[in-house]
This record gives structure tokens, C-alpha cells and sequence, in this order.
């Protein structure tokens, strides 16, 4: 029989307690992170190219999160018949990197600095961003890291090389990932109309190997073939920006673009990808709450990130 | 010909007048209730898990429910080359049930004792919540009426038996009904993602004989065989949680969960029940204003209710 | 190589200028436009019935319309893989047209005068509402244009003949319209549920010679269907009520109906109208940007109409 | 002892039942008004010269007044140790004047019918705005009546003669009432910064009669001395412009100007020209609920009116 | 030389990490907390008479908190030229009281366990609410304590005694406080304008040995007679409701009330009182976020209490 | 007789016309500003320590200030019986400095390159923020001007020297300002609270020659002597954060404090300014659109930005 939480002490709703996320423990003692997932929050936003406001990201989900914590004993779902994330997977809240107003190049070694440490302690690292610039010093932690194929779910391509000097904005960091001899290959998925990424971006990423491909062509293969477009059984890293979805459940952000998926099409499709690959990190950018005034935004980053998480963990045993 | 209202006094556009339900009388006396439909708020919010603020739902509603008020002799749509809601449907707003703060029992005897005054005076009566806790006292009006069958939209199974001594919180309504002798059967639609029901609680609803459907199970099976699951010709009672519906367009909500109905889904579900069964009952709960900034989510549930009133009425002559 | 303006000047970010539309130049000299595209904004609305504020719709489109402007030589759309309004495609922001507090009639002319500014300068007008009733001055600036076609993608049949006196409101202007000769037929899309148009309204504009399809009815032929349902090579003119658009991505407009149109039916209406027939005018109306707190509404409409006028130069050579 | 209303029969809090004003009952016959005070809605804002939606601004005011509705018999004010707006004083609502779209000639004579209802019955007429031009029918419906001083709360002159053809727009009535036979006299208080009226319509209206005083002039008299410069004894017409508070508490307005009133200034006249004067008549407008997102100023309007009415009849021996 | 955080280790900008109440550390084990204050959540809200959503106030609380949160060595405030909460001031979150919904006895007494927690381990307990009612469980910890006296910051006078059976809402605390023999005294600031307190209330609050004062006597009086209005040298517990401050600042609760205090009013009050009398207690209440979209109300909140616990600690010695 | 722009051509109105500053001429060639005042927007915020999205402040004032563009023949302010900003003074809107995303040095260049083309073309610099960083390089670009004081209005000292690396934060720009030849004084006025300035900066600050006054300690001595604290005659640049104002009407910013400026304190303050000293720059930032829901902060921007123009050229014999 379950053996939930709230039978022993507190019922702890979602609305009580401080926001950690998924009220999970703080573990600000990155030397010593014991978890099979270590979440960081990244709020960085100078990279943005339209509004700001994700560097409230991170408390944004966290809060969301809440939602999701009945303190039962692991999350059932009907739909799969399935326990997700039982008491044997453990999450840790590390708290956020530092972040020094101004300064790019800080702020991201210190993002770097904590991905580095999750990896070190054997913890699956989950960031919240933040801008999607975030990423760049995501994958740079993984330089010591085995190879990784990348999955990108977004609006925008993010391919940009270099323009007035900037090579670390939030248009630049896929073109960053795809330089590493450990970036294997890009899957970019959910790409439309105009953004920050030129013809010149598109025919360099598919030069330096990416696979792009839009909402409709997504939507018209359908959610096994796009799994299948991923190499089957290699290690792959996630990065999420929230634009990816549709303005109409995904408003609270920078530079939002109408057309992006629904909830279950990228759903079905992590869940998918962490019965075939090893998903090696994750990342998750771009809420930015001050447009999100009904919370929806949050809500489903968190909801996605829950899932995405029990997903992994099912396919490896923890049921 | 067409006897509009605007033709012989006032034009009376939507954003003119007093907000009632569909702007029709408010009949305070509720021993001299003389309509076809009894429209009750319930203004109840303490039983909620997440958000608050279910409160204004009734007031939200009301106001929302202008909007489709034009002063026309019904209401035409071309769709079905039907006139919905003429005349001779006589719809009354009751006003709200008293409410005590600090004191669930008493607010739900008083929402209990207004549904029963509508039913004794032979209307339909229609729930305006609060949150889904309010259901509770709208079954035990039934008591004394012939057995029905309940048929739920809802994001949330709302089968908790008990929980640190709550048995009438909002996730526990259908857990009473289904131990109601006089209800039938439960089809609970829509159900998705973890909430408070635990897995123990889809169990013991499926023993209790309750027929529980995804979005994606709805949704794969098509609107026509979701109509066939509920029993042929059987009396029916209808509780639309709005977080049923995707939080693109039901934002304003306690508990807001990704993935749910689009708004064709449940209106032609509810077509069909109207047109293959007898509705006694309905209560739409859980628009909570303040997390409805656009007044989509108040929207939605006038558009809804005023909908379902006109195909229940046309099914029954009036046309 | 592509000649970006980023390359040779300022990098203009998106959040960076003055909110002209599309970040083009003001021309406030009617007299001398010399534009294949003339852009105005018609900031009227007291021809509304429920809410107003669509008198920032021109304010509110602009701003929303320098996201898409990243100072690129065209706008690359990888999924047509085609440059959109290149460089060769001159487009002005005329301003506003002149409004007159209280007065409907001085008002209406003044838009009228700006659109035949635009039709004597040779340039596509564009005009960007305020309430719908700014489409009757617009279409009778056309009267000494050769005939056409109009198409409607709407909630609403605005098809009211006269009531109380009003023939100039927001619910009148198709029937203002179908009374042109010079007007030849009418499409109406998205037009669905209750509104201020009743029974009769419906029957008449039959009898005048409108199409009228649902949102539903779209769906169910199909966007190729919808296309070929309007005479092939006409000249049309469009007139976009953004509650045409579904409320989980158009919620910020004075009359929302849920069950709209998704983008992706309406763009590749859009595009396919464009290449089959001749558009000789454009209006978008209805943006109310006080219920719009994400913005996405007005992001939506400068989505829409961007991409329009790339796909009607496009299909004009221009590359 | 006091008979509250909670004693005999429901507890009623503020944020249970249908919003009228201070949950009076609703009389739609106006030709059998009983009534001491006639609450009469206005809603009309074709008249605004920046913001509209002061349109819903008698909505949100009756929402407002119900958080000071609690049931007692009268309400208690410890300051003056007086209980104002016992039983004995009777207020109904009357609805709202019926709008014609687009016809300001029609709303506004729909405007000044009410009044003059109100005005046979004996009733005082409370009138809730729509925009400030709502003040030019109600001013129009005391024809009949013996002349008055007219008392104006406001941040704007309002004195504009005609421009463009314009002469009943908001920036309007102050002149229209000058006009009349039956003013004799004009106090505008609280008038600062730029307007729509230019250095002549201040000139004209000291020359037609009026003390115009800023708030820092009001300030620097003190309340009793602005009191004092009204005449004693006579008639008077109040008129009160929510932007005439600062927008520190008034945001929710379509034109507001910072410097503007305090609470207590604006009360504390009201408290002393309800004993000093005969009221009239009295207009509260511009209050725009889409810009009074916390709904302090709805909150404002509804505290104000209800306490002058409360200082009014207090005069009167209802105590 | 100052030992600022920020030399050291992580610049920990106030947007930078986890939301606890001025960054403070968490401790969950409430019978081993090591503190000179422990702040407790007690985000409960069944209690109100109005808007519910103050359950959310410690969140907000602790989140507008980071604000004041540099990592400096204390905070120096150059008026006083004093630092106010050196590190040798040590503050822990103890995290949210457990609430149960739909139980206001079980809520209640939950808080009344981490109150009684604080006290047993010698720390000043700072509670944040939710609403007034929580004052009740919190004044009920006190049981074992020395008598002390009770100052309120309130609009409302909170002192019914009971009504419709309800005796433990928002309407009550004071009441429920004045009846307790280890409660000396009272007094209520700040008092005006109708509320749930009818006559009687008044008279009776007066009985009990309350002295109350509105915010225009407290501000005739001046800061300074107001402190001395408080018996010298006795123990005081502070209870303050944010809606004793002005809308102007404080438009986030639940039933606001114009002409309140402004900041500097209650500030200079807190810190004179500090001076004056031992603090044994304090609660913040009734801040509501949804309510509050600027966030002012919870900066306010936050401000407020960190300057409160400085003052205090400072007239210890600890500067 | 005035010569009102609305007498001529078009009426006007606010609500109507792209939202230049004042409605005012855009000027895109900087090297032919033919100008008295060259308006600039700096549209930076990577400064910030809280909340972002001070980037939009420069398009939230332009659009603010067409509240007060009437169209009138220069502002008349009849507590001054003045008309201020006759068509005599020209202002012209540069458009924005050009901002590069993460790139602090290369957008702050591009800043002080704008003030560079005003002060060369002889016209008054006004820079609307932004954060207030910005201030740096506007006072940079003044290096080959005569000697002049500084004056600050604002909530925080502003004067870190160095933190983790950072010298060019919105925590720096007095500190930069103070350390160059050219600043021979400061004025710091609103000071008060914590903030990123430590006791160390406190006292740098004294001892690099700055005058600092809190909120209180203006308010004690009043406004004249206030004036009369900056050297009488000498040159003065004055750089506004809208923080100094109270949240209560500048809700809209990044790093809020209670207790701050009314209004008229820091109008009258400018205007006494106006007439003693010559005004060789200004500065306003720190105005955050997505924390001003009511657009209060914004207009509070415009009015004073328009104010203190029109007070500085009325000085000059503009009347």
C-alpha cells in the first residue's frame, strides 16, 4: 500500500509551504548534492532580444510546482496506469547560480559552475531558466561529458553566429552547441516564421548537421516519426524553450510566436524519447512571469518538467 | 415573425444594465419561484486546495452572460438553423446562497436548501460555483428526487474518501455522490495529469461504477461513442468543473491543468446528452475572476450554460 | 549575399525604436505616399457593444509588430523556404486617421479620406482598427474602384440592417457593404454562435449573396475547399475581425466567442488567397489591447498581417 | 437597539449576491419610483478623448459597494459617532439609461429621461458614469427644477465651447452648464496641468461665473474655507470627476493627472456641503474598470457616494 | 570594517534564489529552531468577509523580501545612521503552518503549534497571514506567557463577537483577544469607515478597555502621542493588518478601505514603540497578491517587518 | 489670439497617432538635429539588481505623453497663469540609442554617441531610460562640456564603487559621476532604506563632495530650501529615477521603496530649479511598462519630463 506523506504528518497542500521545486529539499552545499536530480535555477535574461522578465523564471516554476506536490506517495496517472517519481527518485533544489548584473561572461561560468557540480555529484542536471543563452554554459559543463545528441524544442532556430560582436544572446546558443566535437547532432523541432536566425543561419545549421523542423511538419509525421528522427539509444540533452509551445498556453515570454504546439505533442514526445534514449540534461527557458499574469505559462513549464522527469525515471526503473 | 425586445422599448446592448444571469429577473422570494430555470450562485471558495477566489465565479458569470444578451426573441444559430432560448423558456436568477465564512457546513446546508427550493418549484436548477465542493449539497438536494446518473467534465477525479478529516473539500464531491443510493453510475470525463486523488482513488471509483475518460481517450474515441458511454434515456445530472476545459481558454481557475477539452468537444457532448437524455440538474464550478484577466474563462461558462440551457429547451418543443 | 541593415548600421533589436508598424517610416504627407503598401491606423470605437478600447489597436499592433523586425533582408521562412517582403516592397505607416469624439459621421470620413489617400497613391491600403464599423468608411472609399469580392473571417455576421437608428455601428458594416455595387459577393469565415445579428440578418445576407461558413464547417471542407469557395481571380478585398481567431489566442478584443479559427487555418487561407486572387484592400480590426495582458493579441495580428502581405508581394514577384 | 439585517434572516457578506448598488432592490418601472435616492447607471463613454471603457464603470462601482454592505442597521461610523443610511432611507437602482452605439444624441437624451424619472418621484438622482458628458443630460433634466450652484470635483475644466463640431464630448459640460438659465454658478476645484481645455475656456469661465481652484489652492485654504466659497445655503448640483483624486488611489480613469485630491479632502467637503447646502443632484464619472486592475478606484466611487448620501440624509434627521 | 556577504562568496543579487523571508535559512524542525525570530506562514483564508486570496501572502511576503535582501552586513539606513540586523540577529523561516481546507479549527490550531514552537525556543514569532483571523491562534499561543498588552494597525476594528454561529473569522480576533485574561489592553489605530463591527462592537471593544483612533485622530494626535497612548515599558504584541495602510500602497487585500495610514506614519509608530516597549509578538496580515499586480502591498509588507525586527533588535543592542 | 493646432487641420486627440514623445517630429539623422530639446531613448537594462524591463520605459513615456498633446497652441497652467512650451521651443524625438543584447560597453556607447549629436547640435539632452545605468554614458558624453552640479532624484544612493566586478550597474552611475573633473558637485535627494549601497558608499559619497537628504528630511526643511542646497547659478544635469517617487504613484519600476516624493514636491522642486540654474541635461529612468498596469508611472514620466521643459524654456523667455 502507498505509503504517502500526508498520512503521517502534514497534509501540506499545494498553496502551503515555501516554493522549492516540487517542494523538494534546498541543497546549497553543491559539494555535497545527493540526488539523482539536481534543479538550478539560471535566472539570466540580458540575452533577450525583445522583453525581459525571465530572470524570474526560476521562482516562477518553483511556485508552480507547488501545484503538482499533494505529498502522495509518488504521481499516478491514470492515463498510463503509472506511479512517476516515487519516493526513490531524489530531487534537490540547488538554488540559482549567481548572477552579476552586467557581466555575461560571470554570470554564465556560474551557470557552468553548477551544472558542472550536478554532473560531478552523478545527478541528472534540470536548469530553469532564464534566457535561452542559459544553455550555452549548460553545454559547456558537459565538455568533459561523453558525446550527446541535442533536442531542441522552439519557436526560433537560435543559430546565429555572430552580429555586432554578440555570439552569446539568446539568438546564438544552438550555433554554440552545434560548434562542440561532443554535440553529436541537433534535433530542432517546433521552428517557424521570423525570428533572429536568417536564411544564412538555417542553411548553416543544416550544414553543420541539424534536423529543423516546423509544428506543421512535426504535427503531419506525427509524434512517433519525430522520436524516430532521433538517433535511437544516444545519449541525448533536452533544451525547452517555453516559446516552442503555443502563445495560447504559453504566453509569458519573450518572443512569442503563434502556431507552437500543444501540450500534448511535446509531452508524447519526451515521453517517448526517455523510453529510447538516455536523456543526459535538461533545460528549460524563457518563462518570463510578469506576462504570464494567469500563471499559465509557469504552470506548464512545471507540468512538463514533472513529467518529463517521472518519465526518465520510469524507464529506468522507478515505478 | 421575430418579436425582439429591441424593437418595441430599449435596445440594450450587452454592456448596458444590471449584471443578472443572461440579464433575466432575480426572483428573491424562493418560495414563489415561477421558471423553467433556476439559476443559483454559490459563492463558495474554502474548500479549495490551490488557488481561492471561486468566490466571484457567480458575479463573474453573470456579468460574462450579458455578452450573449442582445434583446433578440432567442437566440439564432445558423449552425444549426435553430433558435435556441425563445421566450417561452423562463429563466430566473435566484441570487446567491448564504454563505458563512469559516463554516463549510452551514454554507452548504444553504446552497443545499436553494437547489431544493428550485426543485420544488419544478425548475431546472443550475449551480453557479464556488469551487467543485459545492456539488455536495446540490446531490444531497436530490434526496428525495428519482435516481439519476452523474455525468462530470472535469481535469480531476475529486475522489478522496477522506484526508486529515476533510470530506467535503473540493476534491471530494464525487466520492459523496457515488455513495448516494439515488445516483446511479458516474461518467467522469476528462480526467488527467496528478491531483489529489490518489491511485487508490481511481480504484475505488471504478469499483463504485465509474466510467473515467482522458481528453485523449475522449478525444481518440470521438464526441459521438463519449455521448453512448453515459446510459440511453436515463435522468442525468451535469457538474462541469471548468478546469475541464484547456487552461487556454479556461486561465481563471484554482487548479489549472494542461491538456484539457477544447471548447467544440464539450459543447457537442453536451448537444448530444441534451438531445438522448433528461438533464435535472447542472452546476459549472471554479471560475475564479481574479486569475481571468481577459474574462475568457467567465466567457466560456456563460457560452456554455447559456448553450446547454438551449439545447436541453429544444429538445423539449422549445424552439 | 543578403544585404541585412544590421550589417551596415544599428543591430535594432526588436525592443530597440519608435513603434512604427513594422518599424517602417511614418509618411504623414498623404499627398506624396509613394508606397507599394499604405498603413492606417483607424483608432475609432464607438461602434462597439461590448467592450471598447480598440482605439489602441493601431498603438498596440504597431509595438507588437517590431518583434517580427530584426532588421533582416526579408523575413526567411524556412518551412516555405521563401524571403517574405524584401527590401523591393515599400511600406509607410500613414498615421492615424483623424478621430472626432461623439461624432461617427466626421470620423468615418476620415478614415475614408486616408484610405482613398492610399488607393490614388497606388499603394495597397492597410488599415488597422478600432471597432469594425471602420471597414464602412474603408469599402466606400473603394467606390470609385473597380469591383470586388469581399472576404470576412469573423465571429460575427455584422449583417444588422438598422436598429434604434444605428446603421454605422460595428454590427453593420457586411450589410452596409453588400448594399455596394461595387461589391460584388460576399465570404464570410469563422462566423459562429450567438451574436447582434439575429434570424433575419442571416436570411439577408443569403439573399444578397453571401457565403456564410462556420468555423466547424471550415474545418470539416478544409482550408483548399474554403480557398476555391471564393471566385477564382477576383479582385478581393479582406477584412479580418480579430475574434474571427479563437479566444486562447485573440483574447483581447471587445466581443470574444470561443470555437474560433486557429492560426495556422487563417494563414494558409491567407496564402492561398494570395496566390489565386488579386487583394486590392486589407483591414484588421477589433484589437482591444486593455484585455490583451500578454499581448498575444495584438502579436497575432501583426503575425497575420505581415505574413499576408509578404505572401501577397511574394506572389507578385517580389523575392 | 439596532435591528441588523443578519439578525432576522442571512448573513449576506459583501461578496454574496447580485451586485446592485449597496444591494439596493432594483426598480425598472421609472414611473413607480419609491424611493428617497435614485442610483441611475450612465454608461456611455463616446465622449473620452484618451482612454475609453467608463462604459463598465457603473458595473464595477455596484460591485464595489457591495464590500460595504454588511447587513447592519445603517452603518456606524465611530469618527462622528453617527449611524448613517439607517432603514428609514430608501435607495433603489435603477438600472442603467439605455445606450445607442455609435448615437450620442440618443444616449444622452435616454440619459437625461431617467433623471427626469427620478426627479418626479421625488427621488434624489444619483447618476454613475460613462464618461463626463453624461453630465450634459443630467444637467439638462433639471429644466423644470429651481436654479442651483454647481459643484464640481475634477482635475479637468471641462469648458470647452465646440471644436470640430464637438460641444458634448467630456471636455464639454462645464460650459454646456454655464449655459444655463437655471446655474447660477459654477465651483471647479481641483483643476490642474494640460487639458483639452485651452487658456480662453479658463478665461471664459471665470467670465461666466466660475471659482476655479487647483488642488494646491484648495489645499492651502483648507477644506472649511473651499466649503465656505460655495454660497451658503443654495441649492447645489454635485458633479464628481474620479480623476479629480490622484491617481494614486483613482488609476482606474481614462485621462488621469497626477496631484490630484486626497480621501479625506474630497469627504470632508462633501461632509461639510451636505450640511451647509440642499443637494440636488449628484454625478459620479469616469471611472474605467480596465484600468483599476486592484479596483480601487471602483472601491473610491462606491465609498464616496455612500458616505455623502450617508452626511445628506444624516442632515436630514435619518440618523 | 563591514563583513559584507558578497566579498566572500556570491554577489546574490535580491533576483537571485530562493524565495524564504529575507533569504533567511529554512528550518523545517521546529523543535530545534536556533533563532532570535522565527517567521512562520500562515496562509490561511476562510476567515474573510470579502476577497479571498491572502493564503498566498507569505509567499508574496517572502518573495518582495528578496528585494531588501544585498547580502550586505546588516542594513544601513542613513537617516539614522544606524545598521539595523547585523548578522548577530539571527532570523530562520520556519515555513507555512499546515492548513487544512474546509477545517478552520484544525487550520487554526496548527498555527497555534508553530507559534507555541517559536516561543518555546525563545524567538520572537513573526507570523505572516492570511487572513485577520489567524491573529486568533497565534494570540492563543500565548496562553503560558506573561499578560501583555495589544497593539493593532487595522482599518476595521475586527470586534464582533458572534454572528450566524461564526466566532473565529476575520471579523473576530480582537474580540476573541480582549476576552483573555493575559491580554491587558488594546489598541486599535487606524480605525475607520464601515466594516463588519456594528455599534455595538464599538461600544463593547470600548468596555473591554480599548482605545481606539482612526487614522485622521492618530495623525491630529501625531506619532509621538500615539506611542505614549501605549502603556510604557509594558510587553506588546503587534498586529498589523495591511489594510490599515492606505490603497494607495496597499491595494493588495481583501477589503480595502481609503484614507488609510502612509508609510511613515506606521514606520516612525513601530520604531518608537520599539524603543519603548518589549515586542513579545507579531503578525502581518490580510496581503493578498492576486490583488496586487505592482507587487506594492507585499514590498510594503516586507519592508515594514524588516525594518520592525531592526529597530527592535537595535534597541537590544544588536547594531 | 492662440494659434491652436487643432484650428487648422486635424483635431487630434490623444488616443489618435503614432506615439512619438509629445507627438513631437522623429529626427533619425543625428547629424541634423535642428532642435531646442533632443529627446533620446535608452532602452537598457542589463543594470537592474531586481526586476527587469525598464527597456520598454522609453516607448511607455512616448505613448504617456500624447495625453497631454491637445494640439493646443503651448500648455496653459492657470495655478501659473503661464503657457508653457509655445510652438517657439522645438523638440524633436531621436528615437532610441542602439542597444546590444549582453553587451553592456557597446550599448552604453552607443547611449553616450546620442547625447554626443544632441549637445553638438546645440539642444538640450532628455535620455528616458532604461535602467539607471544609462547615466553613465549620458554624463560620459558631456566630457568636452563646461563644468556642471549634479542632481539626483531618487530612492537609492547609487554610488557602489566596485562589487564582483561591476562598476556600470544601475548600483554605480553616482559614483562614475562623482569621480569625473567635470561634476563639481551632487545633489541626492529622496534617499532613504536599504539598498545595494552599503554604509561605505554613504560615506564616500559625503566625501566626494555629495549633499545627500532623505524624503523626510526634504520634506522638513521644504521644497525652497531644498532649491537652495544646489549652488545658486552654477550649470545643473538632473537625472530623475522615478524611484524616488513614492510606489504608490510609481509603481512601475524595478526597485520600488516606499516613503518616497509626491508630486508636487518634486515638481516644485524642478521649477524653482528652472529659475536658478541652467539646466544642461536631464535624465529620466527606470520606468518598468510591465509593473505599471495602470500606466500611472508612465504618465507620472511624461507629466514631469513636459513640466520641467516647459518651465526651463519659460525661463528662457519661451512664454
Amino acid at each position: 500500500m502507498a505509503d504517502h506523506g500526508y498520512e503521517a504528518g502534514r497534509l501540506n497542500l499545494p498553496f502551503v509551504g515555501i516554493a522549492t521545486f516540487g517542494k523538494n529539499d534546498i541543497c546549497a552545499d553543491w559539494d555535497n548534492l545527493k540526488a539523482d536530480v539536481a534543479v538550478l535555477g539560471a535566472p539570466f535574461d540580458f540575452g533577450t532580444q525583445f522583453r525581459a522578465g525571465a530572470r524570474f523564471g526560476p521562482r516562477a516554476i518553483r511556485e508552480a510546482s507547488t501545484l503538482f506536490s499533494f505529498g502522495h506517495a509518488g504521481a499516478y496517472d491514470h492515463e498510463d496506469d503509472a506511479t512517476y517519481l516515487p519516493e526513490s527518485v531524489k530531487i534537490v533544489d540547488m538554488g540559482d547560480a549567481d548572477i552579476i548584473h552586467t557581466n555575461t561572461e560571470k554570470s554564465h561560468a556560474n551557470i557552468e559552475l553548477g551544472v558542472r557540480k550536478a554532473l560531478a555529484a552523478g545527478a541528472l542536471p534540470v536548469v530553469m531558466g532564464g534566457d535561452h543563452s542559459v544553455n550555452i554554459p549548460c553545454i559547456n559543463a558537459f565538455s568533459d561529458e561523453k558525446p550527446f545528441h541535442l533536442v531542441q524544442i522552439d519557436a526560433h532556430l537560435d543559430f546565429v553566429d555572430e552580429r555586432h560582436g554578440v555570439r552569446n544572446g539568446h539568438g546564438n546558443p544552438m550555433r554554440r552547441a552545434a560548434e562542440k566535437d561532443y554535440v553529436t547532432g541537433l534535433s530542432q523541432f517546433g521552428i517557424r516564421n521570423v525570428s533572429s536566425t536568417a536564411k544564412e543561419g538555417y542553411e548553416a545549421a543544416r550544414a553543420m548537421g541539424s534536423d529543423i523542423q516546423s509544428v506543421r511538419q512535426f504535427r503531419a509525421q506525427g509524434v512517433k516519426k519525430m522520436i524516430e528522427r532521433v538517433p535511437e539509444g544516444v545519449r541525448v540533452y533536452v533544451t525547452i524553450d517555453i516559446d516552442g509551445f503555443d502563445p495560447s498556453i504559453a504566453p509569458g515570454t519573450g518572443t512569442p510566436s503563434h502556431g507552437g504546439f500543444v501540450y500534448y505533442e511535446v509531452l508524447e514526445f519526451l515521453q517517448g524519447l526517455a523510453k529510447r534514449n538516455t536523456i543526459v540534461g535538461i533545460d528549460l527557458v524563457e518563462v518570463a512571469p510578469e506576462y504570464d499574469h494567469t500563471g499559465s505559462t509557469a504552470t506548464l513549464a512545471a507540468q512538463v518538467l514533472l513529467n518529463f522527469l517521472g518519465f526518465i525515471f520510469h524507464a529506468h526503473g522507478h515505478r
